[in-house]
């Protein structure tokens, strides 16, 4: 198939440091080249791919200090896709809802996947004009405030097999790895750890915007004997900090539409203990993968349980749930749908809701400790 | 002639407070519609006109506590623009570049004029790209960067003529209205008013990302006798704070596309020291409608031989170049002659940079003090 892959231009794909649209696309367009597909990725000059590289910039713009104007690109970076449109069997965007307009006018067989929150009311009036765009969803919860536009599938991230160690051994410290902003709650990561008396690492990066929200409301909270903040920590250590963590901590306070942080726990064995906001209670395996909860008390006794986890089942979850190769697979499958419902000419059915890829329930299903290989994808496990 | 008119959505048309471009698009759009046009007005919901209102949104979106996402109410515009476009002779976008690669690729004749400074590197490849979309400058100046786009005429902003007073009297103090930012350099303002011993009278906003710069570079200095802060004024003071000044000073150090207060203290009688940036020397009839200096030395001079200045012709100078009626007219020639182009089925030529508006030089050329009426204009003038 000739796919194009169109991800936003702010960070290099994939990213130096944060950026989750970028990296997933990354992992995506890797993947779909290793399985023998031609692939074309319209992405900042910077980006390192095995796909053939279309830029409007010779680097990404977020960390570019001579950048002011980061439209101007987008805008040159749709010239680009469009002046090739013809070239490719779809063109798969990443860069939420910029080309709709154009869309409603070429000839192109597209779909978007919508990286974000769909939950501010600036998207209703947008999307109530282009519910006809083909869009897929990261998790079903992200769908909710859009439940109405024409969603083709939920496609969970996935991520390259040997990215992350797994450690069948249980570490003895809390981690939490992310943004130190309100949604994320790291105040009560804090009281999660001091009730439960352990070590607390924190591995996170602090927003501009987020900086007096810091000052005001966590530093003081840093300063206790459990409590280590690492700072901002880059990709190769994610690895090692994850992996030898006893759990990651995710007690998220927002409508989260993913959550990268928890496969990447999970590719280590290592269990999220997350409050049950937007995507947690889809991507978590409940007890298998992780647990869900909805109080400190809960994540305080989730925490007890954890002492009997099993690392390499955890392990297996994510081989079976969330490797590049079924995220890849799963994307094929909807660019097939949108290419044979243009090509007889009436659109595959619009807002059906059905996700194709393997669902918590479907897993859960099997019952605790029932072997993932009855699942039919034996091939997939790790050893 | 049907026209569209399309302005950003941040700030209402016209805007309650700042905002040039939406400023300048409702004295157009009003002027277009009582010069007999049939005008659609793309713009915010509660913008004010009487051409046909076309809004993606009820509200403006800066001063809209409720707004976080200020592109997606500009990609609906779009949409509505491209689905009503058929029912326009010609479209007239007021909103940068956003619409280039969908106009490279819809039957709709169309021209933007650039409403903001060009030289930025970022805009160079976004412009190399699209060097064939028809545009309009603000002032010949504001070309430089960009000298080798389409440019089919300057045209400069005009204000309808009963909008500011005239004012015969000569008044007392020196004006500085706009912004506090480096760029337009308040602190020598204060310079210039301490060396002439005369009064300033400073009505200005402070942008969120100028208070450092206010705080740092600008309080101290407004500890002088010489000097009152007014803050913000709106648009109904500003008639008389201009128009009772002895003059305004502009001594801006950046590359100005326009300078609307200049025009706005010449329809109150009131000249400008201006400092010779950007459209400085286009707008002003230097020595008649204002002084274009070099140095704080030079602007103390022309303190000085602005006590025997012609407040009378200033006003006319004022109506014989700034009037909306005049921009109005020069627009509408621009307009013919994208649709003539357009039917003679090949462009008008390219890259030639005439203006058609009169410019500084063919004024001065009849001399200091000769009669504006000379130059066959007189119609125009207010008695």
């Amino acid at each position: 198939m000739r796919i194009a892959q169109v991800a936003p231009l702010y960070e290099r794909v994939p990213p130096l440091y944060y950026g989750g649209t970028e990296r997933v696309a990354s992992y995506l367009t890797e993947e779909l080249v290793d399985q023998g597909h031609e692939v074309t990725l319209f992405a900042s000059g910077d980006s390192l791919t095995k796909a053939k590289l279309v830029s409007p910039c010779a680097q990404s713009l977020r960390l570019n200090p001579n950048c002011v104007d980061f439209l101007a690109y987008h805008v040159l970076q749709l010239e680009q896709i469009f002046q090739q449109a013809h070239l490719f069997d779809i063109v798969h965007f990443h860069i939420d809802y910029f080309h709709y307009p154009f869309l409603r006018r070429q000839d192109i067989a597209h779909v978007t996947t919508l990286h974000g929150r769909l939950d501010m009311p600036d998207l209703v009036p947008l999307y109530r004009e282009f519910c006809d765009m083909p869009a897929v969803s990261i998790s079903d919860a992200q769908r909710t405030p859009l439940a109405w536009i024409d969603w083709r599938g939920t496609v969970y991230h996935g991520l390259p097999r040997n990215l992350y160690r797994f450690n069948k051994q249980q570490g003895k410290y809390l981690a939490f790895l992310g943004r130190i902003s309100p949604e994320k709650r790291l105040d009560r990561a804090i009281e999660i750890a001091k009730r439960a008396k352990m070590p607390l690492k924190i591995a996170a990066k602090i927003d501009a915007v987020d900086r007096c929200y810091m000052e005001k409301e966590i530093r003081s909270l840093l300063d206790h004997p459990l409590v280590e903040f690492l700072g901002e920590i880059d990709d190769g250590s994610k690895s090692d900090f994850l992996g030898n963590a006893y759990a990651l901590l995710f007690p998220i306070d927002w409508p989260e539409p993913f959550g990268l942080v928890m496969t990447e726990a999970m590719a280590c064995g290592t269990p999220t203990v997350a409050f049950r906001r937007g995507s947690v209670p889809e991507v978590l395996d409940d007890q298998i993968s992780g647990y869900v909860v909805d109080d400190v008390e809960q994540a305080v006794e989730a925490l007890k349980a954890i002492r009997h986890f099993d690392r390499a089942r955890c392990r297996r979850v994510f081989e079976e749930r969330f490797s590049v190769r079924r995220m890849a697979q799963d994307y094929v499958k909807i660019y097939q749908r949108v290419i044979d419902g243009r090509v007889r000419a009436h659109s595959t059915p619009a807002r059906q809701s059905g996700a194709i890829v393997p669902r918590r329930d479907e897993i859960a299903a099997k019952g605790n400790g029932a072997p993932l290989a009855a699942a039919g994808c034996a091939a997939n496990l790790s050893p």
